[in-house]
């Protein structure tokens, strides 16, 4: 099992989302999503979502707030634990094509839902736009990255797992 | 790393303790905690907590609340993350000396903070008896399992680390 933090940061009304398409055998090939990454040895969710903030973005995380926890299930690899963070950003971005994971851009709120995502991101995109309280929620993909299942606070969700 | 599950139960006034004095080798040993373990493969949090319940005393868990994650940092032990649970319980418990890893003992509430416990514990405990909304506590330990370090939603506490 690993654990890891997903921070959906804002500023002016967009979110900085990450098109992840430049580290080879990366899972979350061609896709968008939020900025984070794996716990370092002793540190708190808390803890690692202000160093990944930084070190994928060059900013400061301001007011996070842990949303929920998405218990993800793929394939045969390990279960992954994702603390999702919402906040805002103080400090000055690196260049657009710094990172090394991806490309940074600020997509307005409306246009997330239409970007190459995660099948599930979805769902908790959604539950945060809402400002639903907090969740857990555990997405289970078989290997052709279907989502097979969506378990939201122990309730099944049926397909097409909207929320 | 390793995540576990740990469950403060609620009945009629009093709280279920386990009193940790079966098992050989336990970190937990000679201590009163409440109740819980690790995660197995592919379980949510509130999976893993209901299967713990059930199996170390029979019950039921109901109306599962996360009321926080504790950042666990013991000496050279992989860090531990602990889902800190509180509900009530249904159904009928397996005999007190039944349970494989110590001693079961319904407490009652006032007096569980005289009983022996991890000092960081005291904290939790003392969050969970206020009602304090959801928290993130982050707790280090020296080999002789005194606590060096209490740090509470990003903000360091001051020895003795009362809240």
């Amino acid at each position: 099992m690993r654990n890891t933090t997903l921070c959906y940061l804002e500023r002016d009304g967009k979110v900085l989302m990450l098109f992840r398409n430049r580290k080879k055998n990366d899972v979350n090939k061609g896709k968008w999503i939020g900025i984070g990454g794996k716990f370092e040895e002793g540190e708190s969710p808390e803890e690692c979502a202000a160093r990944e903030v930084r070190e994928e973005t060059g900013l400061t995380i301001e007011n996070a707030k842990l949303r929920g926890i998405v218990t993800f299930v793929y394939d045969a690899d390990p279960s992954e634990y994702m603390f999702l963070y919402t906040g805002g950003v103080s400090g000055e971005m690196i260049p657009e094509d710094a990172c090394p994971e991806g490309e940074l851009a600020w997509i307005e709120k409306e246009k997330i839902s239409s970007l190459p995502t995660w099948e599930g991101d979805r769902i908790f995109l959604s539950l945060l736009s809402k400002n639903a309280p907090f969740f857990s929620l555990k997405l289970v993909y078989d290997r052709e990255s279907r989502l097979t299942s969506a378990v939201l606070d122990g309730k099944e969700l049926k397909a097409p797992f909207e929320v």
